[in-house]
């Protein structure tokens, strides 16, 4: 804190890897997701994501171990996209994603032969994992030797402390914030871009995580980012899409959360959101992981993120993103109900009810901050 | 976010480094301090720190072009503690402590000649810099014939997410927030603890920058720990150190800085304070390095510190320190006077007035916690 660091004004700040210094995972229209001996467990939350969010570009899931033949039998969407159980089984891929988000971040032994034989097919490969790919000195030979590239989007070199920059005027930036870490951040944010694209407006989903990061094509895993410049990566992730007219910024963790509160807080300064969405699973009562830390109250939440956030540049909740996976319909309607009524906000299951509204709101804020 | 990481529970989260896995630089007791070049320059932060808080461990300040013969001389205080030219006429050290804090974090190319002077002649080199010396493969095949070690306390590897234990009840943690940088949290958390110790109590400071890590032997460089990993290296330092009755925890940053709010915040709810001692520089109405950003309100800053640190641990303002440098003396008496009506909290420029005053309130805090 003793020192001011470099900064290098206006640059996307993207992960360098390997011999390169950005990457856009975008470019990918035939990817393999490798979710070996994982397809049917929590942690393939990453695959469930760019099934959702990227499914166009999705040739296969690769799991030798699962029974069924199509993402959707397996997962209850994707369609018809096969389950394969080898690489040459599928239809000319351009990429293998590593699709799971394990605890540890640890990269599983059997996915192992798979990605051997990506690289050595000159495959790029792409893992979200805190095992780097690249730091497997065999693979990364292997890899120059087959022209693949080894992508880890969690390595990171970011070096930018954050400078405080006027954004763009005209730039209107909503971040997702939660009462918790999984409760539907970065899907309330994509969701709520695809409307606003849908509606034809200028909207862009900046990630913020791994899955996001795989989605987008780029992003800052800000996680991974060393403390002193957790803000400024975001500071720069932000200058770097502000010709945008939305931006609708993926939320980790939580401003109380015992663990995260300090990412949580970088990336809403550095962010300088104009606006909120305040996530929150319903039903859901301690903090995941950490049973003994019972959540706090969405009217607490509200103040202190708005608090927070308005040390930066004013900012509200203006709408609430219900997660409503634990309640059945009628109890999500009397939760939605109950919340509304509490925060005098209007509260949606985005999974239930789509975006629209939610969206609706970020217009509204769009009209308040540039009249 | 989405994963969970191994806990090394209980654990001092000390910075491993080439070979061993903890240091304990309060080993060393015949320190030369290297401020080539810089002695008269504010750089010289580390080693005013030292001089201040460890000058019976000090045998000589290491500058060629220093035209002082003493400490006193140079900077006011150090007494008699020589200006030296060369290791050689240095009395029998057995450390050099690389003594600046320069903008960037990067070791000037003057003081090159010394450290490798240091290192043929077995001497263990201490930095905080950002410029690793166990990056330099010379040096550290020179330390390896020599025996000489290379630490270099902003080098850590903490992977512990923070888990919320109760920490023992009996210890009572006071932690140093401020309005902005540089405004003396490391000095009063470093006077605090002498008083309490003068007095008989069982304090202990714990250290979280470079220059009080060097003052304490050993601590978390929290500027330099990976974001995810904050909050839980500052939990493993408390755990490590939880025996003591009371800890005088130092802060950084701001909780509302654009830079560094994400270090705050982790730090905050890692160490889980049971009181907080605002630190403020008199007269500073911007914020350092960022000129375009005005300093918050100190009543603003007292709600917003308590309504975080609150959502760990209960947890209050029980003082205020004025860094009153900028200030006549009778300018600090108006300032406190002010001040302490505004907050209903008591003042003290802890350079002028001694920290007796701030110690009385953090052992009322203790009547209080463990009544």
């Amino acid at each position: 804190m003793s020192t001011t660091h470099e900064i290098k004004d206006h640059l996307p700040a993207l992960s360098p890897v390997s011999g390169t210094t950005a990457y856009d995972l975008s470019k990918y229209r035939r990817i393999v997701i490798l979710t070996e001996g994982h397809t049917n467990v929590s942690t393939a939350k990453t695959a469930n994501g760019l099934l959702r969010f990227r499914g166009d570009d999705v040739v296969a899931l690769l799991d030798s171990e699962c029974p069924h033949r199509t993402a959707s039998e397996a997962l209850g969407h994707g369609g018809d996209i096969p389950i394969v159980s080898s690489l040459n089984e599928a239809d000319s891929p351009d990429a293998m994603f590593i699709g799971i988000s394990p605890a540890g971040g640890r990269l599983p032994a059997p996915m192992q032969s798979a990605i051997r034989q990506a690289v050595a097919s000159g495959i790029d490969v792409i893992s979200g994992l805190h095992d780097f790919l690249s730091s497997d000195s065999q693979l990364v030979a292997a890899a120059a030797e087959s022209g693949s590239q080894l992508i880890d989007v969690r390595r990171i070199d970011e070096r930018s402390t954050a400078k405080h920059p006027e954004f763009r005027k005209g730039c209107v930036r909503v971040h997702t914030v939660g009462h918790d870490c999984a409760v539907g951040k970065m899907f309330t944010s994509l969701e709520i871009e695809r409307e606003l694209l849908k509606r034809g407006l200028d909207a862009k989903f900046l990630a913020t995580g791994q899955t996001g990061i795989m989605i987008a094509g780029n992003g800052v895993p800000i996680d991974s980012v060393v403390s002193d410049f957790v803000n400024g990566s975001m500071e720069n992730l932000v200058l770097a899409f502000q010709q945008h007219d939305f931006l609708l910024i993926e939320g980790q963790g939580s401003i109380v959360h015992p663990a995260y509160s300090g990412v949580t807080a970088g990336l809403l300064h550095g962010c300088a959101p104009d606006g909120l969405i305040l996530c929150y699973e319903g039903g859901r009562t301690t903090t995941k992981g950490l049973d003994h830390v019972p959540l706090k109250s969405l009217a607490e939440l509200k103040t202190i993120y708005e608090t927070i956030a308005s040390a930066r540049n004013p900012c509200q909740v203006i709408g609430v993103a219900l997660n409503g996976r634990r309640l059945s319909a009628d109890e999500a309607t009397a939760e939605k109900e109950k919340v509304s009524a509490e925060l005098g906000l209007p509260v949606y299951d985005v999974y239930r009810d789509g975006p629209q509204a939610l969206a609706d709101a970020v217009l509204e804020l769009g009209k308040k901050v540039n009249p």
